[in-house]
């Protein structure tokens, strides 16, 4: 199969942010995601009132650019702020120009 | 620890896709999987009636060449049908003969 | 962005095990999780009254040493005994200093 090499962009956050979340992604043109409620917890920068209640967990496939710019805006608007974890990771899909 | 290099193979899709596309699963010789309920959104390629209700996100670890043939089976069944998204991923397993 | 490289560690094992595996994520220091509940099953190692029921997915970053001390506590106390499967992939994170 012919792949091409793409970013998996993860972000868990508290539920509240969901929305607005979804907004940055589609800002910067990510072309889907999908999200899901998860509960988690962050034993050292825990603020009781947010990573108790429910995270969503966000996944979008994207080029390498956009990613940054991601983690750029989550850096400066939402790391300070909100108990909120982001990572990348590599992954290979068919049709890649669906994502770019 | 020792460990094992396989992929790990993401599907998104419709909901209603779940009980075939675990059937492709088997079909290979896939030896487990996860799958759960996801909020989708493919914002180029949208369609109003699949994912505006809940996907299923469906995740197996599996060796390169079974990866290969389930993403000839998509491409070739779902893609040009169905809001489907496919990615690989490197993982490293214990056991990995468990898998293969 | 300036970006860290470490694990990310799933694992998928049966509802009742989540508490615990929870247990040994604190005890190694992992410094943030998160729990979400998935359907699985595992064709080959499947036992009936495990793999039907909700299983749990546990996702952590964390560094290789401590991916490597969870493997093997799930090496020697877990695989014998329960269906779990675990695997590690690369991922990049920003303020890496969070999570080791």
């Amino acid at each position: 199969m012919l792949t091409t090499r793409l970013c998996l962009l993860t972000i868990v956050a508290e539920g509240v942010l969901r929305d607005r979340l979804l907004g940055e992604l589609r800002a910067v043109g990510a072309s889907g995601f999908t999200a899901a409620e998860v509960q988690g917890e962050g034993s050292r920068q825990r603020r009781v009132s947010q990573f108790m209640g429910p995270n969503v967990k966000i996944e979008v496939v994207i080029g390498r650019d956009k990613a940054d710019r991601l983690l750029e805006i989550l850096s400066i608007d939402y790391f300070p702020q909100y108990a909120v974890i982001a990572y990348l990771s590599e992954v290979e899909v068919v049709r890649g120009e669906k994502y770019v």
